[in-house]
């Protein structure tokens, strides 16, 4: 034996040892906790090994260094890999009793991986899918970044680790087509090819050539023994040669080294039982007793994390010398507000002094146009709806295969592929993206959008065609829930915009926005400018706000939102002519920040009158603020195809039946006497209106 | 030119007009609507004119013969192809008029083609993916039929047109790796390969080679020229012969036969303009006016419906001399309903005896088994989570690739497509489908899951681990605002069962339904039988009944769903036996069915005493029943990692918690005297109350 085989022998035997730690650490961990996935970490210890052990470049003293490699637990289940791993190379939140307490309330070793929850887990894993989605996003920004600086100072990978399931999922169709039409070479993902979901055998439901679809969609495609650890690091070491991204499908063994269940799909989801655990030990000959690493195996892994110092040093090194790094600073640090705050309120000053007729998508263009020539943060995009969304502005050039000096991202027919690498863009750090499609597509991206909204991360959605005003498409694209299913999400801003200076006022809150994603739900149809206060406060920002009063005591409160608001204030206005009603209109452009208000002036706004609340959607959720004397004027079922202005007419949500549910409701409710002495005729009409 | 050659050439002239009548069609009406999308029906014209003229066998005189091939329109924007083939071949709904009233209010020509609304559509399209996944339903059950029937009775193919924007779906690849694995061999997909999308070139956002991608999900693959229409006939027959399902890559230039803009992304989607359209006809060499056929082409056509009237006339006498044509009508039927009541009476009787706690995702099992065992209609299945879900039942044997025989889907982790395959089993008729997932992943399925509330169909979602009670795995897998989007979406029946009897009275509803699809959402833990009333009337079928009636007048009204009531029945036993407070509890399992009651029924169950609502989930939409003097316990955000009990203790969804708000209620709402005499000792303590 020459010294190269010793040392290979010296290796290999380190790095079982190693492997068989993280094994030991899972099946303990989830048998302690009776409940967890030990198969997948058993069954990719081997190959994860390798990665870290000679690839990964991470420095867990500072685990958001921004030139490190991104790793990403696609197949989240398997997080005991992950924390294992964490507490080998000794992140400070990952001691022993962390694992002990796996999937218990307030430790970090939560049952899937949690971004932002413990340190180091870079993107939250779960629903399946999403983890190679979201990787696909930062290997977008990795590029972007590496475009605008030197490659000294943007020069890492991204892996992921995925299972059957994160193949099997749509959205890593959406994901692997656009990572491979955009070469994002330095992606690298491991398959856990085992052959084993849920239900048993993956014969079960696929007999997909994973190989042959990640080449046809331009990667670079390999198959190894992923427990074969020379051949999986000659794998990993073929990819990041090659300018594709790269599939290694590793074949494993599902909890590979269990003593009788190796390769049962019974070891993915439950602890394997004390039982098998003990012959596990005795099988592999694990001396130690649960929860314990030998002196030489912790140190075997802690040369992962002194590399990555010694890289992380290294690069800091470049970082002082370039003449960039103030730029560069910047950029991670992402400072917006202090760029766009003076141009946007500039906006809204000159705009209030015009009355600018436009819809709400439009006018959001607009407000892009000013953003985009104030910051080079902000990265565009559309689901191929790019001239219908107007999210592109002169700023934003499209990237391209192998060009990523642009701001626009032709994200293809992909609303769910879209959000993840929106989340991905986000999480890398560098960069604010929006991207595009209807608002009724929002359901193909829910699976991205909630992730979005668990992990808090500032992704702005640019949803157009916001409702019926949509028009001919028809009920497939005309949202009737859509608010209600985005309202409900926590940590989700919903705005919904009623003119140009509402468009203004909510872009502006939610680039500002640090851990809540936002949607801007935009109108199709053009929409009259409704706001002309003198004052230059973002009213947007309280959420709800009194944009008419009435004159005096008021009769009613109509409550709109987007491009209803219009019609209550043309209904308040009949009311008052004809009717000597006094109705005060309430915009509330985003209930979230409404409800984040005090109770006072909750109910300043809101008042104490009957209220009557109008919008082209559903009406779950509004009786929030309508409180016991109301009506509502808007959907009960879904649409249809027609030019918007019939359909507005067809449903009823036009100022003539708001003024008729008005006149109802303060009939139904008793106030056949609201007015005031000089107003006495009003009270006939009400009367009348309860025969209607 | 000899007689075969004469009739080819004879042939060629007739197909080139019979396409060029779809071309001027969609043209034409495009333009008198200003809206719509002629690109699409201009380009595939050819290939589609081929595939109607000598391989479609449909009877439009009667458009619901079970045995008609299925043509999917997956590219639904294109749907100026269809309504101009409807038309052209004489369905009784698509007179010229009709053309000419294209995405106008009632018209029959709706922006998108809308099953239910319009002969002969087969399902809802344009949501892109939807189609060609829908497909993939419809042609297994065309499968499982012919297994159970000779193929005398069954045999047919399901024949998709689809787009770029199909293919980049990812539901596509759930859909396609679904059929690949099946050997759906009487699937037919021809695709609309020209190049373009919204934005403009497909080359924008994708590289993926299709052939090798279908093939590598098991399809066989061809490409021709998609205006040569030998060539698409040679295909099709090939792809009729193959043992795979097909793809057919249709090489077209969008928007074919246009004079200048042929090829533009342009032709995409929007009317092309008279001069256009006049400079087209010259091109053409088409002499009529708009919305004119001339007669010769009109016979041409009328030849695909004197075919199909042939083919469906035929098979009427193999039914009539087939031993199986009562078992086959009633099949096709549906009866469902007789079949298991009756069942289904018996179980809940049997039960009400025996006080069963049981998880109701595992009374759901429960009552499976029985539904199962009474009618061979239903056809179970889950996203590859069928040990959770627990849809499997012991007469549900799994279908496989070349063996239909059975009665369970294997969906893989693809809720989308299951979706979409539901729906399509659900559009094909025969059987009544079922499938589970986690309610949380209900994102993942949205698409589909609107469009069966859209279409109507009785398909039925099974969706387990309903809450925070899922425990360990957080709050990725813990749905928090599910059943708000999903009760907000129209048509859709959302059931939340609190016990053994309350499922299997839910999923009675749910399976007599004809037009409304249903959510069933399951605990995961196990939960008490509360419901022990005598009488076998279904209360659930009311959305909301009293459980537990105050004694004498009440003073508090606890509302709570599934899991929740077992925790308002404890306080409400809690409130009466510590404070003599006299609650009643209302349990809420289907609120639009609640919905659906007069107002007097409504009122005499939610009564006028203050209301506190209980459910582990968002509050959004719950102040609907909550009314003014109100206060609700629940989730205010996601959730968290831990066992299930410690997780509804950190979030306050507790028999305590729900005590002390509903005394904090009593106290806010000045009803600090809310007791009889005789009870006098509790007004103390609701005062007390206030204090904490």
């Amino acid at each position: 034996m020459n010294v190269s085989q010793q040392i290979e022998t010296r290796t290999a035997a380190s790095e079982r040892n190693m492997a068989n730690a993280i094994r030991f650490l899972a099946m303990d961990a989830v048998q302690k906790a009776n409940s967890g996935h030990p198969g997948m970490p058993m069954g990719m210890a081997d190959a994860v090994t390798v990665l870290f052990n000679r690839f990964i470049k991470i420095d867990p003293s500072l685990p958001d260094w921004p030139d490190r490699d991104r790793f990403v637990l696609s197949a989240g289940h398997g997080s005991m890999l992950l924390y294992a791993i964490h507490h080998l190379i000794g992140f400070a939140d990952m001691p022993m009793a962390e694992l002990t307490a796996f999937r218990q309330l307030g430790s970090k070793t939560a049952g899937h991986p949690e971004y932002g929850h413990t340190l180091g887990i870079e993107t939250t894993t779960g629903p399946l899918g999403q983890g190679i989605a979201t990787a696909v996003g930062m290997a977008i920004a990795e590029q972007m970044m590496a475009a605008r600086f030197s490659s000294a100072l943007c020069n890492h990978f991204t892996y992921v680790v995925a299972g059957d399931g994160c193949l099997q999922e749509g959205i890593s169709h959406e994901a692997i087509d656009l990572a491979g039409h955009l070469k994002l070479r330095k992606l690298v993902v491991l398959w856990d090819d085992n052959g084993i979901s849920i239900d048993g055998s993956t014969d079960l439901s696929t007999s997909m050539n994973q190989l042959a679809r990640f080449r046809a969609a331009g990667w670079n495609a390999q198959s190894v023994d992923g427990h074969d650890p020379e051949a999986v690091a000659k794998a990993i070491a073929r990819a990041q040669r090659t300018r594709k991204p790269s599939l290694i499908a590793c074949r494993t063994r599902i909890g590979k080294g269990a003593a009788t269940m190796e390769g049962s799909h019974k070891t993915h989801g439950a602890a394997l039982g004390d039982k098998e655990i003990a012959a596990t030990r005795e099988k592999l000959g694990w001396p130690h007793p649960p929860f314990f690493v030998s002196p030489e195996i912790k140190t075997a892994w802690e040369g992962v994390a002194m590399r990555g110092r010694m890289a992380r040093e290294a690069w800091e090194i470049r970082l002082d010398a370039s003449r960039s790094k103030k730029r560069y600073q910047q950029i991670v640090g992402r400072q917006l507000d202090g760029e766009i705050a003076e141009p946007l309120a500039k906006f809204r000053a000159a705009h209030r002094k015009r009355a600018t007729k436009v819809a709400t998508r439009q006018a959001s263009q607009m407000v892009l146009e000013v953003v985009n020539g104030a910051t080079d943060l902000t990265i565009g995009g559309s689901a191929d709806l790019t001239g219908s969304n107007l999210t592109m502005t002169s700023q934003t050039k499209a990237i391209g295969p192998g060009d990523f000096k642009g701001r626009y991202l032709h994200y293809g027919i992909r609303e769910h592929g879209m959000g993840a690498a929106m989340n991905g863009i986000a999480l890398h750090g560098g960069f604010v993206p929006y991207g595009g499609t209807f608002l009724a597509f929002s359901d193909y991206a829910r699976g991205a959008m909630r992730l979005s909204a668990l992990m808090g991360l500032p992704v702005i959605y640019v949803l157009t065609h916001d409702s019926i005003g949509l028009g001919e498409d028809g009920p497939t694209h005309q949202p009737v829930e859509h608010l209600a299913m985005l309202r409900a999400t926590p940590n989700l801003n919903v705005f919904r915009p009623a003119d140009i200076i509402e468009t203004a006022e909510c872009w502006e809150i939610a680039l500002g926005e640090k851990k809540t994603p936002s949607v801007l739900a935009l109108s199709r149809q053009a929409l009259p400018m409704l706001r002309h206060t003198d004052g230059d406060e973002n009213l947007s920002a309280r959420g709800a706000y009194v944009l008419k009063e009435a004159r005096g005591c008021r009769h009613i409160t109509l409550l709109a939102t987007g491009s209803e608001v219009e019609i209550a204030v043309a209904a308040a206005e009949r009311l008052q002519a004809d009717k000597g009603i006094e109705a005060a209109v309430v915009s509330m452009p985003c209930w979230e920040k409404f409800e984040a208000q005090e109770p006072s002036y909750q109910m300043e706004v809101l008042g104490d009158a009957p209220r009557l609340a109008v919008e082209a959607a559903g009406r779950l959720g509004w009786d929030r603020w309508m409180g016991p004397d109301s009506a509502f004027v808007g959907m009960t079922g879904f649409g249809a195809s027609a030019p918007a202005g019939d359909l507005y007419r067809h449903f009823g949500i036009t100022a003539d039946h708001v003024v008729a549910e008005a006149l109802k409701l303060l009939g139904r409710v008793g106030r056949e006497k609201p007015l005031t002495a000089s107003q006495q005729t009003g009270t006939d009409i009400v009367r009348t209106s309860q025969e209607t």
